[in-house]
This record gives C-alpha cells, structure tokens and sequence, in this order.
C-alpha cells in the first residue's frame, strides 16, 4: 500500500553551451522528483523534467496528485491504471489549469511516472519487461483512451495489440544487441564551429551512426554553415538531424528547409511553433521527402491525433516526461502504430526513462528500433546511469525504470 | 513607474449548483490577482480565472513574471507592448512549462491585465476608451503577432486596423446603448428542471433575448428534454445556446447534434476536447448550417489560428484570462476579423473586463455587437461591478478595466 510519497526540485547547472538551443540559451536541467512509499519499502520514482525555473510549480502540483493515491495498492492500481489516469487528469479544478497540458500535466507525468516505477520495483524486474510481459488485455486496461474514439476505440487498440503481440518473441533479439543511440551533444547551440566539428568527430569515432545538430540562427548562413561543417566531419553515412527547436515561422522555415536539404538531413525536427499543427502540414507537403519530426513539446494524446491525422510527422518524438508519463507515452505510441509512423522518444530525461520504452514499443507494438536520444551531462547523478557504449544502450537490468537519483535514493 | 507589486489567491466558493457543467461539478471560482504598484500612487489591478485548487500557482507564476516589469514606466511599457509581451512569453525557463499554456499562460494574463489596468488608470480612463482613442500604429505595437506571419503579417495587421478606425465613430453608439448580455445562469448543470424552467422565465422577464443551459450528461435524453423545456419556457424568438464543456467524444457529439438540432440552438458550446481542432471540423462539417463556438479553453493565438483556418468555428469564445490577457485577446480578435468570425468571448471573469473589450471590438475592430455572457455570481465582491439592466451592459465610466475587488481595494 502506498503510504507516503515526497517531491524534490532537483536543479542542474550545465557546463558553458551545454544543452543550448535556438530558444533555450541558458537551461538549467532541472527534476520535478515524485517518490511513492509503500509500506512494504519500496519508493517508486517518477520524474518530470524542466529547465529550472517553476520546476517546484511542478512539485507542487505533483504532490496534488500524489496525495490522492495514498492507501491504494500499486498492483490494485495498475490492473486498472486507464482509469485513474483518467480520474487525475479530469480533476476537475486541477483541469482548468489545462486541461491536460502544461504545469499541472507535468505532475501527472512525475506521479504516473512514480507508479510503474513502484510497479516494477515491487515485481522485482525492468520497467521494459514489466511491460513486454503484460497480455494486450493488461496493457489496454492501463490506458486512457478518451477523445480517441475517432480513430482508435477500444476495440481496435485491442486487436492492435493482440496482433503485434503473437510477433513479440521475434524482436527480443534488441535485447541482447541493445538499442542504438544518438547523439545530441554534439551540436549545441552556443558550441562554436570548432567544438561541433571535434564533437562531430570524436561521436563517430565512439561508434555513433545518427547524431543532432541545434539550428534556428537569426542568420540562416550560420545554420547551413554548421550543418555543412557536420556532413563533412561525420561522412556521407552519417545520419544527421536538424532541430530548429521552434524558432522559424512558417515562412522563414519554408525557406530555410530548402536551403538545408543540400546537406541531406534525415529530418528536420520542431520547425516551428509545437501548437501549430496546420504549419507543419503545410511546411511537410512543401519539402517532402525531406521529413519533419515534432512531439518534444506536444502535451497530450488529443493534440498527437491531430498532428497523425495531417500525415505531417515523419517522426513522432513523444517524451514520456512531459505527457502524462508512460501511461499516456504507449497509448501515443499505440496510436503512431496505427498511422504507422515511428516513435523516436524526446529524451528529457537523458534516457533513463526511455530506454525502457523504446524496448517496449519495439518488442511489443512492432515499432522500428531506429535509435533513440542520447544527452550524457547528467548521468552521474542517477543510481543506475543509462550505459551507452559504441553507440548502443545497453539493455538496463535493474529493477523499476532506472529513475533514482544518487541524492534522494535511500541507503 | 512600477515601483512593487503583490498577487493575492481569491477564492469563492458558490451556492449550491451554481457554476456548474457536466466537467465541472463543484468549482470554486477564483482569482490569481495581480497588482501592479506604481509610484505615483495608482494601482493596477489584474485577473486571472480558475476553479479552486492549484490558483495559488497561477499567483507564484505571475509573482516571476511581475518582478520582471518593477522599475519599468507603464507607458514607455505600453508603448511597445508587443515587445515585452513577446519576452515574457518566451522567458527560455518558463516557457519549457508551456509554451503559452497552463499555469504560466494564465499567469501571464493576470499580469498583462495588471498592466492595461495600471495604464487605463493612469491615465484616468475606462479601458474601452483608451483602447478606442489608440491610433491603429499605437494598438499594433501593443500586440505580438509572431507565428501568425502565415496569415497575419505586422502589414496586414496595420491595413486592417486602419481600414476599420476610419469608421470607428459610426459605431460608438454603442456607448449610449449599452451592450446586449446574455444570461448563463439559467441552466447550470446541476439545477432541476424547476429550477431551469423557473430561471429561463425570470431571464426573459428581466429582458435577456438569448441565454444558455448546459448539457453533456451522460443520458443525452436529459439534455434534450432540458434543451426543449428551455426553448419553451423562453419562446421562439430568444436565442438559446447548448455548452458542453467539452464532455463528448466526437462519435457522441455528432449523434447528440443532431438529435439537439430540433429545439434550433443558436450554438452548439465546446462539444469536445479544447485541442481537437480536427475533430471540430469534422463536426462543424456534419451539423451545418448549426454552428459550434469554441475557444473557452484554447491557449493561445496560435491554436486560435488553426481554428480559424479548418473554418469550424461559427462563434468564436476567446477569454482574456485565460490567453495572455488584454493583449493577446486583441491580436485574436484582429484574427478573427480577418476570417470574419465574430467573437463571443467566454466570461471567466464575470464579465467586469470584457466588458471593455467588446466596446473595443465593436468600436474599433468592426465586430458585429453580438452579446456579452453575463454570470452575476461574483459582482457584489467588486469595487464597479458591471451593471447589467434589461439585459444590457451598461457602459463602465470608472477608471480602468474595472477589475478591483474589494477585498483587496486601497481605501
């Protein structure tokens, strides 16, 4: 039964440049932390992840929901997590704040997430085989499905994932190869053309094959420039990805994506404001094939169908951190498999989180195990670091979803 | 100059039924106010709107965004709005908890409403009137227009402005008339059919020509009855409007649509999900010529947008406590006018600053003068609360935006 629960504004100052982008300049990578107790000595962890200021709104917030499962059992809870999410999120005062969007979403993720945590823990395995064990029954019935029912009831989720899942046994074999990575850090924003060419260099060397490049300059010279600077550095094989982090307008990225197809991107990610389905669809008509892939920013499942809808997403980049966590993660993930487009996790949460879920998608929903983000700067304070070795996360092993931070976690 | 501030948590509960919907069963209205100090001794006072829970984090929101402006002239401020408007909205930390949704976005309108407040004070005028007297150049510098550029660049935004102020004197009769209101407080989900019968009457014998009842329960036999006993209690020639609140899936809305469609709505009120701009278009396609109304809780002018673009919206109900206040509702606004869409805004805040900014949109953007929402629960709590008679706003004369209550009124 949980008993207890606690948050934590975790803030991290980077080093100088580090984690900058067109918008961010100065982030300060910060943890809304949410601990669940239970009376039998488990602590469930569960992060939402901000870049500093107003992260103890999200603590605050969190703590709203975290209340309300008090007394309840994680395994009570999660025969029939669709429902409580469905209830938290629907809290009726709470969802005028949003509804399910922004500060009071944030919570819900860090709480949510503290629940498969304390799930997984109590059953003593990964967060990634909790799932991939669970029958399609015991998947759906963690799920919210509300305002989907235009485009995927309940009824389709299930033979969705009943039809996936006799497959599953097929893709474990990512088990043992691990899941491939990219790199993120080699081109941030504020890095000057000399440290992106090293990065650039010393990421292939370390047996990257994908790797991102942050764009948006108020001069597109500087853009195309460094984006040259790292087709040349990585080679032809290289897959490199341009992320312009909502900076352009719709025109401005019109233009600019045109000039940068030069360097064969393989996609350009969050052209332009993240509410704005409309642009993206008619910005992805105007440069295809070249792809777009969006999602770090989008809030919720409804706003997902949309952009699905459009056909406007190569990729779609749902972060687990910022919807209502993993809960609300798969249910987007079950709805990209019905439009067929991969899900390339966001990684807020320097991976910890995600490397469980991209193993569950690939293994259970038949997603292409493409690669997934990979930010390093904060991996020494975690318990447990996400291990990236050649270019490949290796497979986690730890029980719960590798959330724990060394500064909270109980000797 | 803006020499402190303070925000305070207002909260109100309700009679019994009263401010309910078939999401919202028990609110408890409240305020996130800020007040803008400055040194020569006028205040200013602005609101945001919310439920209950979680209003003291809209105020810690806005407290962050008010620090911002001390030191600062309210007129050198207000001369070029749109600047600071468009930095605020984009402070890099803050902005991760949206961007321009949620706590920090209704923050922000609390704090924007405080500056217009302070302004209009200032300079010893109700809000209206400043607002009119501001040539097209003044109100464009007010405004930040970015990612509308597809659909309203900063010349297009001028033309328009200067096509409608040639004619803007031709419609100040207005002023003398009084704006139409119209009456929510009939049909409040949780009132008996009595009590909803007993009230339409009163409506109409108080000289209200439109009112609106609430639907979306979960026996759509319910609304119907109430939406029919309604049309008879108020006769043909009223204007009856149907609020959902967002309660149905797409699949519902469009078979209680039509079921609806025989006691002739003049709207049908946020049938589904905020963010689901797709599926309003869906409907609106299936129900015409009935038309839908929606904004109540859309974020933002970017969401705004894309409505007006799907052409789903017959009605549309921006609110400025809930966008990024005065500022931000007239950049809609001017939207709006560009699609020829009337705006019918949502009364969050009991009508005592909307009242200002329909005078405005009438006078100077050429907004048809529809009718204002009128819910009178909180007007004994405000210093000039809106005098609603014979179903009419009269026109506010005092200074400001008429947003001061008076627990919080200097003496």
């Amino acid at each position: 039964m949980i008993s207890d629960f606690a948050t934590f504004d975790a803030r991290f100052p980077l080093g100088a440049g580090a984690g900058s982008d067109a918008i961010h300049r100065n982030p300060v990578y910060s943890y809304a932390v949410t601990q669940l107790k239970d009376d039998g000595g488990h602590t469930g962890t569960g992060l939402a992840f901000t870049l500093g200021q107003g992260n103890e709104l999200v603590c605050r917030a969190a703590a709203f929901y975290a209340e309300q499962l008090k007394g309840h059992d994680i395994e009570e809870l999660m025969a029939d997590f669709g429902s409580t999410f469905q209830r938290l999120s629907n809290e009726q005062q709470f969802r005028w704040l949003g509804p399910h969007k922004g500060v009071v979403h944030l919570a819900l993720a860090s709480v949510t997430n503290a629940c498969y945590d304390l799930w997984a823990k109590k059953r003593g395995v990964p967060l990634w085989k909790l799932l991939t064990d669970l029958s399609p029954e015991a998947v759906l019935n963690t799920l919210d499905l509300s305002y989907l029912e235009d485009v995927l009831n309940r009824e389709q989720a299930l033979r969705l994932l009943q039809a996936c899942h006799g497959s599953a046994h097929t893709r474990s074999g990512i088990l043992q190869q691990g899941y491939p990575g990219y790199d993120t850090s080699i081109g941030w924003f504020n890095y000057t053309d000399e440290q992106v060419r090293e990065n650039t260099r010393r990421a292939v060397g370390e047996g990257f094959t994908a790797m991102k490049l942050k764009v948006g300059a108020a001069d597109p010279l500087r853009d195309i420039r460094r984006a040259h600077l790292v087709r040349e550095a990585a080679g032809e094989g290289v897959k490199v990805m341009l992320d312009a982090n909502q900076q352009w307008t719709l025109p401005q990225a019109l233009e600019i994506c045109e000039q940068l197809k030069g360097m064969q991107p393989y996609w350009i990610e969050e052209p332009t404001h993240p509410d704005d389905v409309l642009a993206h669809q008619t910005l992805a008509a105007a440069i295809a094939p070249l792809r777009l892939a969006l999602g770090e920013h989008v809030p919720n499942r409804v706003v997902f169908k949309n952009y699905l809808q459009t056909g406007c997403a190569g990729f779609i980049q749902v972060d687990a951190v910022r919807v209502g966590g993993v809960s609300e993660f798969i249910t987007i993930s079950l709805l990209c498999r019905q439009y067929g487009v991969p899900v390339v996790p966001h990684v807020g949460d320097m991976g910890q989180l995600h490397q469980h879920l991209v193993l569950y998608n690939h293994i259970a929903l038949d997603h292409p195990a493409l690669f997934l983000e990979h930010i390093p700067h904060l991996q020494p304070h975690f318990v447990y670091p996400a291990q990236v070795a050649g270019g490949i996360y290796r497979t986690p092993l730890e029980p719960g979803s590798s959330c724990d931070l060394k500064m909270y976690a109980r000797s």
